[in-house]
């Protein structure tokens, strides 16, 4: 078992479907940019409500990423 | 950005059909009745179990609204 | 398993004798004026000592109970 | 030392010039409908950003109250 | 209201679709076996990234059940 | 001091009388089938109330026991 | 209203008898040197078992003193 | 990604050494009889002080296992 | 209601005149560099004492801020 | 860097006038009798209301300090 | 089994070999003068870094003694 | 004291050996690209298991740096 090092980033994700469409738009986006992206866990759900209904849900999540060698943690 | 003051209410919405169905049913019904309706936090999810299945989503949640100029906390 | 909303406050019993009796005195008021109250939650328990003694039991609770058709959860 | 029962309420004050005015903001609108309001407690300090600097200051606050005899913990 | 006493297990449920359904597997799973499964509390929503998509959603709840007179605490 | 094993379970107790006697009864029950039982960690107080008065008080705790040499920490 | 200066000790009370008599054996303790001690909040409910039943419950608290003018806080 | 569910337990390893012996004591022993066990994480760590030294360190973990098809969480 | 992505990251701020003065020097050094600074929250308020006085407040926040399309969330 | 052993004591301050003060008045009686104090973190803010408005502001506090070599922990 | 009350302090210990060490030092300097110390607890483990390693591993515990009779609580 | 701003990064170290050498390649591989790199804190210890042993230890760290001026947190 290789001994890595990871970094956590922390996103909020959101949508006005639902939740699960919340965490997906944030993981879909930082797995663009971040090499290695491994596992999510999610933080915090909330939402903003407008005529009565609920109009945005907000998923907060923290998301881990295997540092390649060479590459700093600053760097992401 | 104008200095309001806000109230949180705590609520907990039901759904035997998902957890969404349950957060939607507590805003709608808060929303009938409190003005200014605005956002929403996750405090608990859980549920009961009935015949091996899940028989009822339970979600609780806080829930902000702004209080209006000359209208009572305690009344909501 | 009908769908109900229900709401939550927060209360705290006070009592000189014991922390069961600082429970029954804030449900007991509590269930006096709402109807449908169904649960509670122990939050806190402290006190205040005089001479040397305990003399009040403070406990913080939480309280649920159903909210019935057509009324506001800001109504409590 | 008389056993009252207390109701605790969730406010949330803003100011866009500090955290204590955003505190004060919350508790004099509290005050001015409450009766018997006792005491208060910070559970969060958050606020907006714009234009490179704090624009507001959000400060959430519980609030307790004295529960007058006869009256509903509901209607606060 | 009879007085029972129930256990409370800690299970992990995953789906490769969505929260909901990791909750219902290991529902499904523990009442499989488990009589008098009554209620259960999610405690954790986490998941794993693949090819820059959530590969599988894995839920950690509590799931309690009442014990039957004279079976042991211990054999679940 | 000799180096033992130990496992925690999670119990709910309930009584129509007491807390004191909600704890009793689980501990009586889980000390019934489970050898070496040691210690209790009282984890959360509730309960349910009905015709306006506490029916029941419901103490979760986490009870933990010693393993013997040669017993499965999953046989309890 | 003075604005005093307090200390906050944390104290472990026992008893075989319930959890009131643990945080009373603590407080009178306390008290019994400590001058102006005015309130204590439970930080914990825990207990040892023997043949079968709670052998003593034992109850973490936090109590609070007002420091005298020219006392050291570290002096208690 | 097969969709599995999961058992968690809780055990206190000790060791009179260090906190990785009371680690691994307890991972060892919980393994000798629970297959699939696949990872644990920290929960507590304490101790036991005689002779002004530490004489044991206890940790408490939580331990998840795979369950196999066809048999019971109940049975670990 | 524009469904975006956001990036939480973890400031330390310090003043030696106020908490106030901490959390605008994090948030004015935060803002010269990220755009779309939108939100913080603040996770703890500390010191350092010298010579008998605070001279030093430090105040740690999360501060959120919207990721723009084609923006990496590793870049920040 | 030489390897101390510090104590850490819990006050609480108290103001009229702000937060800042309720913290400099704990510090400033702390200093006064423990050598060594070098930092503190602040664990709770609340206060009284009296009149409709903040009457007192009470921050506990912890508060750490160098122990020097042949002195007591318990001297403070 | 006897009936005492406990006093719970708290100390960071440090070390620039290991957490193990930090936590020896702590107890080791506290077991010098507190008789009857029984058991630690840690709180938190962190660290200073200096030329790209750690250079002093600092852990902060919790640490408990029984109180002689006719020994105040405030002498520690 | 100079009034600086820092930032806090997550960071999971891993070993096969101990739960310190965990710690030490986090902070090895943060302090070869950080700067100023100063403290962390250990957030969480958990590990896999294979085979009955400890396979890998696992350490969730924060870890704080100070910012230079004119460099960008974003930038890390």
């Amino acid at each position: 078992m290789p001994n890595h090092v990871y970094k956590v980033v922390e996103l909020v994700g959101s949508s006005d479907e639902s939740v699960t469409k919340a965490i997906d738009s944030a993981i879909g986006k930082a797995a663009a940019t971040l090499r290695h992206l491994g596992w999510f866990e999610v933080v915090q759900v909330r939402g903003q409500v407008a005529d009565g209904k609920v109009a945005q849900y907000q998923v907060t999540m923290k998301a881990g990423f295997r540092l390649e060698d060479g590459v700093s943690p600053g760097k992401d």
